[in-house]
């Protein structure tokens, strides 16, 4: 099954554009939670896996963000692997890395995203050149999601200046994507941000036909109806992701799963303008 | 003790501007040593702590590349926690990560690298803007390698293109650097590829006191003579690195150990024209 058909599936079942981000940090995790596992690794996972639980209906995919695994250790990356084995092999599950680098050493991220942890797709930077992204383009099965016009305000820095007589390094970016972009080979998606819709036209227009992973709405303070706007004529499938405003929905209540469940059908509900064009 | 004095000092004491890159790959692992453990992140954790053994005398720095370890997955990471606590604590350790990040993401990175780990640096990757930077500029006895423009061809895709005026992306990024750069700050050094030195000179200049970390030599082919007289006016120290020239010089031979070393004292030699501006 190629990328595309498995997240139009996915879509389709959960009748959802909405892909739930997995940030865990120790000290936001619900006390109830917090005072039964005394484990940093054992509660990430076990948090985790709660929300995945809780929010699997109606997610259509699931992006754990390795620096938060990483922060504590060996055993952050067990939680992680043993994360990637409750997320449900009927959603996409997005490993959210932001790697860059070159030949042997993507091959060796490949290997160890793709091949061993199963991942549908990963996030990258693609600073140090295209060469960089090239070791993860084989498998129609994946996808990547190229970090092109983020929705942090950092975003001005670089990736939003005029480059090369395009209106911003984005749209450079996106069109060397597209130009790279073949038939059966992996597909090439863009991070696009919630926050960025009035300089996103140009951006998107390079690369039509590429599915997006778009951060920002809820604590970032995307508009929605700028975003819809933005997307109307855009070929590809925007994946939303929500992070904080989700997991954390219920930080510190005794029933915090409720609280977590109904910010998730909000969230649902918001997007339905978006999401009516991609179910059936 | 500052980054500034630690790695002064570790240079005095080697009289050597060399980084030996840790980058190891289980199937070029020398067949004496690979005969001997069967276990993949034993393995490479044991071939590390040799070569440190063999080369420290000569190096002043180490550069493990995460990558590496992580394709291994969690016993890959305790792998390499083990390997920071070999390196001697008077030599410069260089955790070559290349993380690029937002605020909370990056404050994790911070914590796992300087905090909890130990390295004396890191290096990041700059493109999502300034702010992935700044969680990581508050120590002084800390330093953070940026790339800036890297020794691989790709450079030439995004970094090496002109941008907002000056002669490239990479200039712009160094001008920024200087500007954050104050006093008693974390050192904000550059990654700048021994491969690139006739586009070097803007670079170098427009953030003049950074010390820096640069590949290139060795495997890649940069000029040592170029590459001399493109620091000759330069105020911060340069940090030469070499991977795989010198972990791999004796592979799968008997004598393996000998071949490092000796690879390792000839790299040493070679540098010497440029080492001996920095030290006494």
């Amino acid at each position: 099954m190629t990328f595309t058909e498995k997240l139009t599936r996915s879509i389709q079942s959960t009748q959802s554009l909405l892909c739930v981000g997995l940030d865990p940090v120790v000290s936001r995790i619900p006390q109830p939670l917090r005072e039964k596992i005394s484990d940093d690794a054992e509660l990430i996972f076990e948090f985790c896996r709660r929300i995945v639980e809780i929010t699997k209906p109606h997610a259509c995919a699931f992006k754990p963000n390795l620096a938060f695994f990483e922060a504590l250790g060996a055993p952050g990356w067990e939680a992680f692997e043993k994360l990637m084995d409750v997320i449900p092999s009927n959603r996409i599950l997005i490993a959210d890395a932001k790697r860059g680098d070159i030949g042997n050493t993507a091959d060796k991220y490949k290997e160890a995203f793709f091949d061993r942890l199963g991942a549908d797709a990963i996030t990258l930077n693609p600073f140090m050149g295209l060469e960089t992204l090239v070791p993860y383009t084989k498998d129609e099965e994946k996808a990547v999601f190229v970090l092109v016009m983020t929705s942090n305000s950092g975003a001005a820095d670089f990736m939003k200046r005029r480059f090369e007589g395009r209106t911003s390094l984005s749209e450079y970016i996106a069109e060397e994507l597209s130009k790279l972009q073949t038939g059966s080979a992996t597909h090439l998606g863009m991070v696009i941000g919630a926050t960025q819709s009035s300089d996103l036209q140009p951006v998107l227009s390079a690369h039509s036909s590429s599915h997006l992973l778009i951060p920002g709405i809820g604590t970032q303070g995307g508009s929605l109806m700028e975003l819809q706007k933005v997307l109307e004529t855009h070929k590809g499938i925007p994946i939303i992701n929500s992070s904080r405003s989700i997991i954390y929905a219920g930080e510190n209540h005794e029933d915090w799963i409720s609280m977590v469940l109904n910010r998730t059908l909000e969230m649902k509900e918001s997007f339905k303008p978006i999401t009516e064009k991609y179910v059936v």
